[in-house]
C-alpha cells in the first residue's frame, strides 16, 4: 500500500489528508460489541475477527455457492459446523478474487498491512501464512481490544443498544482508561414495530426495566422517556431508528391510545402495525426535541429476505436487501412538528441513492434540524462517496452533512474505514479546487470540519 | 475569477466558449418581474437585490437556524421585521461558508466580480464594504434595470404570468428600446388545480377578463383559448405548467363537463381534483397543437411543505421539496393525442434525475414534439449539468434538447448563470472530443446550437 | 478511427484491449434472424441492412419529424411506401447530425470503417457515394451473412425464439460450417401473458407442437417442459423473459389451476392476468432448476407506447418506453424458491439504472444463482457502461456479472458493439489501476474473464 493511495497526484490532496489524519476518530454510529470491549479478551483468530461477523464478506462468498455451514457460521439452534477456522480461512483465500473492486477488499487489505503488518498480497497459497501471522499477533497484549482502541486513536465510539439494555458493559468501560469513550445509543426498534414476533415481550421488558407500566400508550411513552434519560445519563447523545420506511404520522393522544390498545389486544391489521411504527417515529422526534438526543434514521432495508437463512442463521447475515425509499411525503408530519425546533436534531441516511439530490439534499438544505449522514452500508465505498458528495453538496453544502460514519461490526476495520474516507475526501476537495469550484483556503477550512468538527458538534460528542 | 474558470486546460474548451459567449442571451423561461423592468427604478440595496428574493439563499441560511424574520422577509400579514438591510447582509456574510460547493456561491461570487467589479472575497469582516460598494453602484444610472438588460446582452427574456394577467407592464415594455424583448408566458395553473383555495375565484376572474362565461367546461376552454390568443398577441410563444404530477387523462367532452360541474358544485373528491388537473393538461396540449404556443412542463415539487412558513411568509420561500416523479404512463394519453402533431411542441423538465435516462430521453428520442429542458432548479449546477448531459445525450442526442434556461427570480444572476452554463458546455464538448466521442468539427457545429439556436428555433423566439 | 479510440492514453488500457480482442465473440442474447443466416442470401442495400431494421435509428429520425412512411417502413397491412432505398439513405445522411453523441453513431461509423472500409465521414453530399459503396460490397461473396459470421470471429450466437418455433433454420445451420454456432433461446412470453390478444391461440399452438394438451395448468407446464427440452436438444442453453414487471408469485398447484381456468374462460380480471404472468415466471424458474436452462429476465419496458405506430407499423419500432421498475419485493418468492438451488441460474437486466446499486447488486452479491447482465438497450453505451460498472462493482464485484451482450437485430453491428465494449472495459480497468483500486495483475486477470469466460461459464456456451 503506497502512501498516496486514493489521493491521486495533486499535492493538495496529500496536504489535506495530513490535516484530516491528524484528528482522532469519532465513530458516532456502529455495531461494535461493548461486551467484547469490556471483556478485553484476545481475539481468537483471523476468521472470528474478519470473516464470520462480517456480513459483507460472508454474503460475497455465499454468492459463489459457499454455504454458511461451510463458513462455520453457527446455526440458531446452536449447532456449529465441524469446519475449522483454518479451513474457512482457506476458503476465503481461495475466493479472494471475488472481492476485486469491492470496499471489503480495500478494508481487509489495509487491515493486513496497516494493522497486522503483512506486506504480501493474499493468495490461496499464502492462506496458512496469513492465518498464522494474524493469529500470532492476536495473542500479543497490544492486540487486545482496548489496546487496539488506544492505538486506533478513537476519541468516541458509539455502540447500538436495545431499548431495555442494562448497559452493564458501558458502566464497566466508563471506569477504564483506554484513551477514549464508549457511548451507548438508544435503539427502540423492538418496541416500535408490532410486526416483530417479540414485540409484546419487549413492551413488557421495558416496563420491568423502567419501572413504569406500559399497558397504555401514555405509559409506553413515559417508560421510553425514562430509558432515554437512563441512556443519556450513561453518556448517550443519540438514538437510532432502523425502520423499514421513514413514514411518520401525527396522531392525537387519544387516537394513539386506541391504536396501541388495538395492537396489544391482537385485533389490529398489518396497516395498523405500520401506522404505529410511523406514530412512534414522530413521538421519538418530539421526545428528542425535549431531551436533546440526536435522532438517526436508517430506513429502506427489507430485512431477512431469505427465509431459510433467517430461520437457520438469524439476522444480519447479508440477507437484507434495499428497496426504493422516499422521504418527502413521509417526513412531512415529523418536520412540521419539530423540524424547526431549536433543540431537535436528526441525521438522515438512505440505501436509495436516487433520493440524494431529489429529496435528502433539498430537505437538509432548508431544515435547521437536519443533517445528511454519509453514504451508508452498500454505498460506503469510493464510488458511493463520490456519488454522495456529487449529489448532495450543490444543494445542501458541506455544512449540512456530518462526518464519516463507519457503522461497522468489524472492530479492526474502524481505522481503515475512516482512513479510506479521509483519503477520499482529501482527493475530492483537491479536485474541487483544481476544477475552480473551491478555493484552496476553503478546502483547508473544510478538511477539519469533515474529519472531525461536523460530527463532534452535531452529535454533541 | 480567472478567465479559464470551469473550462479546464484543454484549449478547445476556450475556443468553444468564445463561440458560445459571442451569442446574445435567450431566456425563454424565468420569473423576473415585468413590473420591475417596466418601472425601471433603481434597486435599493444588496439585500433586496440578492438575498430576500432568492429562495436558494434564504433556504440555506434557514438550514442553519437563521429565521426568515431575522432575514427581514415580510410576513403575509404585512408585518415587516425591524431588521435593517445592513444587518441582514452581515448575517449573510457571516454565513457565506455555508454556500461552499453550491451554485449560489458561484452565481453570487460572479455577480460580485462581473457585475459589481468587486475583486475581493466576501468575508464577515468585509460585510459593510460589500454592502456599501454594491449600494453605490446600484444608485448609478447604468445599474437601472433596463440599462442592465442592455448590458447583459439579453435578446429575449420571457416572464411567467397568471391566466388573467393584464400584461400591462409588457405593454409598456413593448414601447421602450432597451436592446431586447420581454415576452409573457401563459401559466394557467391557477384555474387548472381545483385544490387551490382560490380556484373558483380564478375561474370567475378568467370569465371577467376574457368576456366568456366559465360556468361550463366548454366555456372554460373557450375563455382559455381567448387568453392564450391574447398572450400570443402580446408576444408570448409559450405556456408553462407547474403541476404536481405530469399525469394526463383523456376524457370525452361530456365526461369533462360532468367532472367540472361536480368540482364547481363542491361535491367532488380529492381524486376528482387531481383528475381535473390531468384533464386540463391534455386540453392545453390540444390547444397548443392549435395555436402553436410551446408547452413547458415543470412537475414534481411538493409546494409549501412547511405549513408555518407558508402561512407566515407565503409561497416560493425555499420550502418546495421534490418527490419521486414518473412520466411514461402519465404522458401516454397526451402523447397519443398530439405527440406526433406537426404543430405541437413540448419541453419536459424534472426534479427527479432518475427519469433522465429511464423515461425522458427515451420519450424525447422518438416523439417529434418533445424536447428536453436543461437541468432545473436544484439541478441547475455544474454536477447537475454533467449528470443531465451524461444521462440524456446517448439516447436523445443533442438536438432533442433546448439550450440553457435560467428560471431565475434574481435578475442580475441571468448573465452569470448563462455564462456558467456556457463554460460547462464548452468543457463538456471538449471532453467529448478528447474521449473520441465527438469530432472537433462536430463540437464546433454544436456550440452555437447549444448557446443559441436550439432555444431560438424550438421556442420560436 | 484511430486505433486507441475510447482507450485514453494509459498504455495499460491498450495492453488490456489486446488481451480482450484476442478472444472470439460470445453473443448469448440477441435478435439476429436465424432465417437470414440459414438462407445466406446477399443483403440488398445499406438501408435494408442498417436503417429499416434498427429501431435505434428509425426512432431518432422520427424524433425530428421524419415519418415511418418516409423511411419506407412497411405497414402491417402490407402496403409499402413508394420511397426508394436511395431516398431513405439520403434522408439518413441529411440527419446524421442528430446522432452526435449517441451509440448508434459510434456503431454505424465503425461499421462504415471497419466492415465496409469507407474512411470518409458521412455527410449529406456523400449520401450516394456511401449507398453505392456499401451496395457494391454487399454484392460480394465475402459479405454473405455466413461469410461475415466467420469473419466476425463469432464463436456462439444465440437467437431469440418463440415458444412453438420449429427451429427449422437452426436445424439447417447446425449442418453448415461457418466457424461458429447459432443457438436458439426459448422465449415463452407469448403463452405467459394472458393480456396478449393472441394468448389463447399461442396456448393452442403449444399443444399442437408439443403434442401435450394445454387445457389445464398442469398440461401447460408439461407442454412447456417438452418445448424447453426440445430447445435444449437443439442447443439452447437459456430462456428469455421479456416481462413488463419482474413480479413473481408462488401459488399452490390448485390455485394456479383455478387461475388458469378462469383466464381461459375469459372471466378474469386484469389483475388475474398480471398474476398469471408472475406465476409463470416462478414456474419457469422451477423448470430451470430442473433442466438447467439459464433464465434471462428483461423487464421494465412499456411496449407499443404509441397506439398508431403499433397499429400501422407493428412492434419493435422504437416505441417501447421504460418505466420505473423494482426487483427486491418482486423476486422474493422466486429467490426463496430456487435462489440457492445449485442448478438454477438467472441473469438480471434492467432499464431502470436506479436499481443497479439499490437492488440488483445487493441481490447478485448474495444469491449464488444470480448474475447481473450488462447495461441493456438504451443503456448500452459508453456512459451507460460507466454508470453500470461504477454502480454494481463495489457490491457485486466483477465475478457476479456476465460479459457483454449485444442484444442486437443489426447483424453487422455485432463485432463493433463487442469491440466498443471491450475498449470501454479495458479503459475502465486501466483507470481502476491508476486510481489504486485494482492491481495491474488483477486487471490482467479480469480482462479475459470479462471478454470471454464469465459468459462462457455462466451461459454454458
Amino acid at each position: 500500500m503506497h502512501k498516496q493511495r486514493y489521493l491521486g497526484k495533486d499535492p493538495l490532496a496529500m496536504e489535506l489528508y495530513e490535516i484530516m489524519s491528524s484528528f482522532p476518530i469519532l465513530s458516532p454510529h456502529g455495531h461494535v460489541s461493548s461486551e467484547m470491549l469490556a471483556a478485553n479478551r484476545p481475539f481468537t483468530n483471523a476468521v472470528d475477527l474478519l470473516i464470520t461477523p462480517d456480513h459483507y464478506v460472508t454474503r460475497m462468498l455465499h454468492s459463489h455457492g459457499i454455504t454458511y455451514d461451510q463458513l462455520g457460521i453457527p446455526k440458531i439452534t446452536g449447532t456449529t459446523s465441524s469446519v475449522s477456522a483454518r479451513e474457512v480461512w482457506a476458503i476465503f483465500a481461495a475466493n479472494w478474487h471475488l472481492f476485486l473492486g469491492t470496499p471489503s477488499r480495500v478494508w481487509i487489505s489495509e487491515t493486513f498491512t496497516e494493522i497486522f503488518g503483512i506486506s504480501e498480497e493474499l493468495t490461496p497459497d499464502r492462506a496458512d501464512y496469513f492465518f498464522d501471522a494474524i493469529g500470532e499477533k492476536l495473542a500479543q497484549p497490544e492486540f487486545l481490544p482496548l489496546a487496539l482502541f488506544r492505538k486506533f486513536n478513537i476519541e468516541v465510539l458509539a455502540t447500538t443498544d436495545a431499548t431495555s439494555d442494562s448497559l452493564v458493559s458501558h458502566k464497566k468501560l466508563a471506569t477504564l482508561d483506554f484513551g477514549g469513550k464508549v457511548l451507548p445509543t438508544f435503539r427502540p426498534d423492538d418496541v416500535s414495530d408490532p410486526s416483530r414476533p417479540d414485540w409484546k415481550e419487549k413492551i413488557a421488558q421495558l416496563a420491568t426495566v423502567s419501572g413504569i407500566a406500559t399497558d397504555t400508550f401514555d405509559g409506553l411513552l413515559n417508560a421510553l422517556r425514562r430509558q432515554r434519560a437512563f441512556f443519556k445519563e450513561m453518556g448517550a447523545t443519540a438514538t437510532d431508528h432502523g425502520v423499514f420506511s421513514p413514514q411518520t404520522v401525527a396522531l392525537s393522544a387519544s387516537e394513539s391510545e386506541v391504536l396501541f390498545k388495538s395492537l396489544m389486544s391482537g385485533n389490529a391489521s398489518a396497516e395498523d402495525s405500520t401506522k404505529f411504527t410511523a406514530v412512534m417515529l414522530l413521538e421519538h422526534a418530539k421526545m428528542a426535541a425535549d431531551d436533546g438526543l440526536v435522532m438517526q434514521l436508517h430506513p429502506g432495508s427489507l430485512r431477512n429476505y431469505d427465509y431459510e437463512i433467517a430461520k437457520n442463521y438469524g439476522t444480519d447475515r447479508g440477507m437484507d436487501i434495499p428497496v426504493a425509499t422516499t422521504y418527502t411525503r413521509e417526513l412531512r408530519d415529523l418536520l412540521n412538528a419539530v423540524g424547526k425546533h431549536p433543540n431537535f436534531r436528526m441525521v438522515l441516511f438512505t440505501l436509495d441513492e436516487s433520493t440524494y439530490s431529489r429529496e435528502l439534499a433539498p430537505l437538509a438544505g432548508v431544515y435547521p434540524s437536519l443533517r445528511l449522514g454519509p453514504p451508508w452500508w452498500f454505498h460506503d465505498s469510493l464510488n458511493g462517496m463520490q456519488r454522495w458528495r456529487d449529489s448532495v453538496t450543490e444543494t445542501a453544502g458541506y455544512y449540512n452533512t456530518v462526518g464519516f460514519i463507519d457503522d461497522t461490526r468489524a472492530f479492526t476495520s474502524i481505522p481503515v474505514r475512516h482512513d479510506v474516507a479521509r483519503r477520499f475526501d482529501s482527493a475530492y476537495l483537491a479536485a474541487q479546487v483544481s476544477q475552480d469550484r473551491l478555493s484552496k483556503s476553503a478546502a483547508i477550512e473544510l478538511a477539519p470540519q469533515i474529519a472531525y468538527h461536523l460530527s463532534k458538534d452535531f452529535f454533541k460528542l
